[in-house]
This record gives C-alpha cells, sequence and structure tokens, in this order.
C-alpha cells in the first residue's frame, strides 16, 4: 500500500466539472437537473454525451444512471455502479470510477449527484410517517433511535458536538469561527445561496438552537441543485479541454468499527469524538505517497461546524481535540496552516451531500476557485463521517 | 477491447462461494442470512472474514455492507460500494470487484445478496399503498403504469413473452420446455426448493394464468435465503483452498437505449423481445477472445421461462427468435448445445436475484455441480433483463 508506485497513483484525473444554480426550489426535477449538471461538466471537459461509458450515482440519488444516460443520449455504457449511503458516496464514486477505468470496463465516467433537498424531500425534516426513508430520518435503524426523539441528523451530530465539548473543552465560539469562516468563503462565491449575506460570530452565538449544543448556522443549508464530474485515464485528460486534476490516491476506510448509519455508532463506539476517517486517512496516505504536511488546502464534509473540524484532527492536521482552536486561531483561514471548504462549504455554499466539495477541490488545483490558496498543487476532499467513508487526494498534473 | 491481452482478463477469481438453505420462511433476518453465506463463503476459500477489505451490495439489499462487515468482524474495510437495480446487479458486482481489486482499493472483496423474498417483502405481489419501492411494483415509473394494472413483474414480461409469441410464433409448449428442463435440473440438486417436486409439460400447461401468456411454473418463486462469493486476484486464488474459478471478463451493456426498470422499456423501444444483452454479449466476448462456441454451460436471468430463452438469443446460441424451438428441441438440456441453469434456476432452486447463478456457474467450472456439464471449462452468466445489465465469462484455471 506505502509502495512507492501504488498501483492507481495518478493514473486517473477529474477532466470536467459542472454545476446547476443551487436555490431554495429549482423548479425542475431531479433527472433536469442531473441532467444540466452533467452537459456542464461534459462541456467543461470538452467532451460530447456519447464520450461517456460509464456512470455511477449516490446509491439515494431518485434519479439512476440508466435515466440520466438516456436523458442525456449516452448510447453505450458499458458501466454503471452505485455508492452511498449519503454524504459518504462522493470520494467513493471516485474510488468505483478508477477502478473501472483501469480495469478496462469504461474510458470516461461520469459522476452525479442531484437533490431538490429544499423543495423535495428535506432530510432535516423529522418524519411524518413511519418510513424514516422517505422523508426525514436517518434510514438506518431509525426504529431503535425515533422513540428517544433522535429524528435528524442534527439529533445525532449534537452528541458529537456536545461529548467533543465536554472531552475537550471545545467551546460554541469555536464551532462558531468554522460558520463565520466558511461565510466568508461563500461571500466571495458568486454562486453560493449565501453570496451576498454576512456572518459575524455574534449573529452565530445568538441564533437559535436546533439542537443542543448546535444552533442554526452549526447545519447544513437545505436547498436543490446538482452537480456532475467527467473521470478519465490520466493520459486521456491532458488531451483534454481543462488541466487536469489528478486523482494522486483514493481510500476508504472503517477501522474496526464500520457502523452504518449517523446514530448507530454512537451505541458502541468507545470513543465517538473520532471517525474511521483515520483508517480512510493512513490509507489515503500511504497510496498517495503524501503526508497531511503535504496538503495545501482541503474539503471538508461539513454537515455540521462539529464534523468539519473533526476531520481536521482525524486527517492529521492537528492534534485529536485540538479542532476548535485550529479554527479559532486563524487555522482554516485563507492564510491559515490548512484553508478549508473554500468555496463556502455545505453551511454556506450548497448541500449537495459532499459531491460540491469535489468540485472544489477540483478548482483548487487548476487555481480558479473564489477563494483560491495561492500556489495550492494538492487539495485534499473528504466525504461524510461518522459513518465510515472515502477521501481523495487531488493535484495539480505536473 | 478485443486486444489479445485484454487489461482484466483472467486477472481475478472467485475464490469461494456459500448459500444458506433456501425456504419460504427463513425465520431470521436478512442480516443473519448474509452473515451466514458470506462465513461459508470465507470457509469455502480457505479464508476467515479479517481477510475481507472490500463488500459490494446489492442496491436494493436491506443489509448495507457497514452491518455485514460488523456482523462478520471484518476489522478494516477499504472498499465498499453497491451496484443494481435488482437483478441486474451480480455480474456488475463482479465487475465492481475486479476495478476494486486491480486498482489496488481492495484485495478480497465480498459480494452478497439476502433476501427475505417470501416471507418478507414480496416482488410478486401488488402494492398495498403508495409507495411501490416498498412492497411490489417494480420501483422505477410504477407512477406511470400502477393506473393501467401493471404491478408487478409478470405483468410487465407477460408482455414481452407475448409479444415473442407474435412476432415469433413462440409457443406455450417451448416456454414450459424450459420450465421442465429447469425443474430436472432442481430435481438433482438437494439445496433446491423444488428438490422433491417433479414438473411435467402437462401440468405446467395446466397450471394457472398469472398473467397471460404465463402460467404459474412460468415465474420465479419467491423464497428467502442469501449467497455469497469471495472475488480476489487469481495469484491469489490459487493459493486458497479451492480451484479458482477464473474471471474471464466481465462486461455491460445497454445500447442506445439504457431504459431503467423492467417496463419503461416497452413505451420507447423500437423491438421489444430483444433486450441489451446483445451489447452486454458484444462487449464480453471481446474481452473475453471468446465466442459463443467457446461457451460450453450458461446460466441465464430466468426470472421467467421467457427471460431465459430471450437471452440464448442475445447472447449469440441461436438466432433472434428461435430460443422456443432451441429449448423444446433440447438444446438447453445437459447434452444439449448449451444447457443451461444447470442447477434448476429461478423457477425451480432459489431466487435470491440472480446471484444463484454466478454460484452455480463456479460449481460449473470446479466440476462438482450437482448438474455438471462434462469437461466444462467456460460458463457465461448472467444478469438480469431487460433492463441493461452485466454479464461474465468464467473458466477453469489452465
Amino acid at each position: 500500500m506505502g509502495s512507492p508506485d501504488f498501483v492507481h497513483r495518478s493514473r486517473c484525473a477529474i477532466a470536467g466539472i459542472g454545476h446547476t444554480d443551487y436555490s431554495k426550489d429549482s423548479g425542475r426535477s431531479e433527472l433536469t437537473l442531473a441532467t444540466e449538471a452533467s452537459l456542464s461538466a461534459l462541456v467543461d471537459a470538452g467532451l460530447s454525451a456519447r464520450a461517456v461509458d460509464g456512470i455511477i450515482c449516490c446509491q439515494d440519488d431518485l434519479v439512476r444512471p440508466n435515466s440520466l444516460a438516456e436523458s442525456l443520449g449516452v448510447v453505450d455504457l458499458t458501466y454503471i455502479g452505485s455508492n452511498g449511503p449519503g454524504g459518504t458516496a462522493p470520494c467513493s464514486q471516485v474510488g468505483q470510477a478508477v477502478g473501472a477505468i483501469l480495469s478496462g470496463q469504461a474510458s470516461t465516467v461520469l459522476i452525479y449527484r442531484t437533490l431538490n433537498g429544499r423543495s423535495g424531500r428535506r432530510y432535516g425534516m423529522a418524519p411524518p410517517g413511519i418510513d424514516g426513508r422517505e422523508v426525514g430520518g436517518m434510514g438506518t435503524f431509525d426504529e431503535y433511535f425515533f422513540p428517544y426523539g433522535f429524528f435528524t441528523p442534527a439529533h445525532a451530530y449534537a452528541m458529537l458536538a456536545r461529548r467533543h465539548m465536554i472531552q475537550y473543552g471545545t467551546t460554541s465560539e469555536q464551532l462558531g469561527a468554522y460558520a463565520v469562516t466558511a461565510r466568508a468563503r461563500a461571500n466571495a462565491n458568486p454562486d453560493a445561496i449565501m453570496y451576498t449575506i454576512p456572518l459575524t460570530l455574534e449573529e452565530y452565538l445568538t441564533a437559535p438552537v436546533i439542537a443542543d449544543p448546535l444552533r442554526r448556522f452549526d447545519c447544513a443549508m437545505e436547498n436543490d441543485g446538482a452537480c456532475a464530474l467527467v473521470v478519465t485515464s490520466t493520459a486521456r485528460a491532458r488531451d483534454l479541454r481543462q488541466p487536469a486534476a489528478i486523482i494522486r490516491a483514493v481510500a476508504f476506510g472503517s477501522g474496526s468499527e464500520p457502523q452504518p448509519g449517523i446514530l448507530y455508532p454512537y451505541l458502541t463506539r468507545s470513543d465517538i469524538t473520532t471517525t474511521p476517517s483515520v483508517h480512510t486517512a493512513q490509507t489515503l496516505y500511504a497510496r498517495a505517497g503524501l503526508g497531511p504536511d503535504d496538503i495545501h488546502v482541503a474539503q471538508f464534509y461539513d454537515c455540521f461546524t462539529i464534523s468539519a473540524l473533526v476531520q481536521v484532527e482525524d486527517y492529521g492536521f492537528c492534534k485529536k481535540g485540538e479542532g476548535g482552536p485550529f479554527a479559532e486561531d486563524g487555522g482554516i483561514d485563507l492564510c491559515g496552516r490548512l484553508p478549508i471548504n473554500t468555496s463556502g462549504g455545505h453551511l454556506s455554499e450548497s448541500y449537495i451531500n459532499g459531491i460540491t466539495h469535489l468540485l472544489e477541490g477540483v478548482r483548487q488545483v487548476r487555481g480558479i476557485s473564489t477563494g483560491q490558496v495561492p500556489g495550492a498543487e494538492t487539495c485534499l476532499v473528504a466525504s461524510g463521517p461518522p459513518a465510515a467513508t472515502g477521501a481523495v487526494v487531488l493535484t495539480v498534473d505536473r
């Protein structure tokens, strides 16, 4: 795994990215959104839909690869697949694409996620009926948690946040430091939902409590939109329109506690503030032949403030428990040790279940982000903990 | 694609297979069934659960890879994924495993499918409520079909069967020839649900009509059970307990009409009796460097008699429309040109959404099937049409 020539290292690349507008009411179907985002990604890469021969979805997506293929006019798929659940999907979708390409099963793989997350089913709502999968709920072992009032992800992450406070002295001001920093990035990004709306720490601290200790601005937005990416071999990407965003390495890690869902891990893990991302990190860095010191910028899954800070720790950018001070002391700012979520993240750009972070990772290594980190040559992108999840290191093409 | 050294050709293998008992009421959860089948496959391969680092599920499975990992005691997953929907999954799960292994993302991949298809949710039932995904219905665009009385797969495949009769003169006796042949295979297989129950053509023809022209014994059973397989590199498989079943090639094909679901294709395809399997076949044979003449035995997805016969045609073993006479004239018998579904198939062994066919493919190239084709060195296994789907060629290790 740590060999100097790890088998997939830098052999595939992201050649195109695309997204729809992000809104609170798209006024169109998930299929229309996915089609728009996919066409945008293909145009970005300089490819037609006929070039696509693989499509990989998030398993929770309402749009199946076949439907998207038909909508796009893809003429001969030779690979389809899916990953998930939910926010754990995007980096694993990239991993699956790398496998499909390197094993000769596809040459040009489209990855997408489409979500009418506000005008359609809302992840932040408690379920109206017994079927937690349809609206609200966390979809896994809900029957064990609903009787205790755990209806939404906010309830689950509140426990993580509170425990982190008890164990490490993390404060609301430190969580707020992340929310305010992410908002500043969104205020520079015209595509972000919060582009024109600033956020001060005082506003953060005086906002209503959603699930103690999480306040309104600790929580990801609910919004509509879709994103897509084109993955191909590095050799082919070099012939396409954009500079190749090289997939230096991709990894998934579970450790010995690969529990499903968001709440379930809390029942059994000895340490709920450390996520399986520590295992993902170990595998990822070994495959990449890089360590935290080599990473210039990162995009962490920020369904809540606390999940971003925990990943700063679990991917090795500060000691365990020091994510709060790291954020408060400017470590995540554009000029800090590790700028994160440079387009505004899930709190302030758009919540599309983690795929927006991959797009921003590509922008960083292309050098075109509205929150560009000067000279960034490597970007770590991680999908959503605390469930076992994946991550990717993207680099410039050197 | 047709190069003499196609990139994944024969580089991976199936090293272990396992299944639970097949029954009408398992009396245990899907997770318990999946765990039993997985442990059985691992024992078969001579591996412990600690060797597993990848798990790929059918996206419709009620058991997630994380849950199975926890149940088995898998200590560090480095890959998870899913494929589907439904019966299209198994061969694509193999394809995804091949990609994960060859790209260095996993070394030992567990594939499974677990289904309480009779005691739990029944695919053959019309839905009690509006949510067709939960019980009955076909899960895709149901809202367009329910108003016309199309509630179950039998309604969908009846149209395929009737059209095949109109277009090619296929008869009930020819459909029955497949049902009777499959039952004879099951009568030799002690694990088959229909092991002790013979079926004559007369019994077939006088059974109740389910959805004209489909009768009771045209339809897959509903039953409980689980299956699992272990995929690894060919090099590693050679060090394990069983003779390696070499994955000569794997493919997926959609053609230009990659429509989702079972019924939807009928709305738009110019020729509903030809499935996307013709595209899968083309890619598969090119990758394998083999053609129909090189295939000694096949396992075709037989959710209904007609789907098995259409695949005999679409994979090139007879001319289009001649599947009926091919079956009636003994072409699918053990001593015929192409013995198929040699353990009894979905009609008479067990319906676990196509994965049983992969297990039987492995048994054939190991030479241990209860319906063994003497000297069989190659077995084609195909997942479920008429949706776009995948297929695999397994060979003995020469």
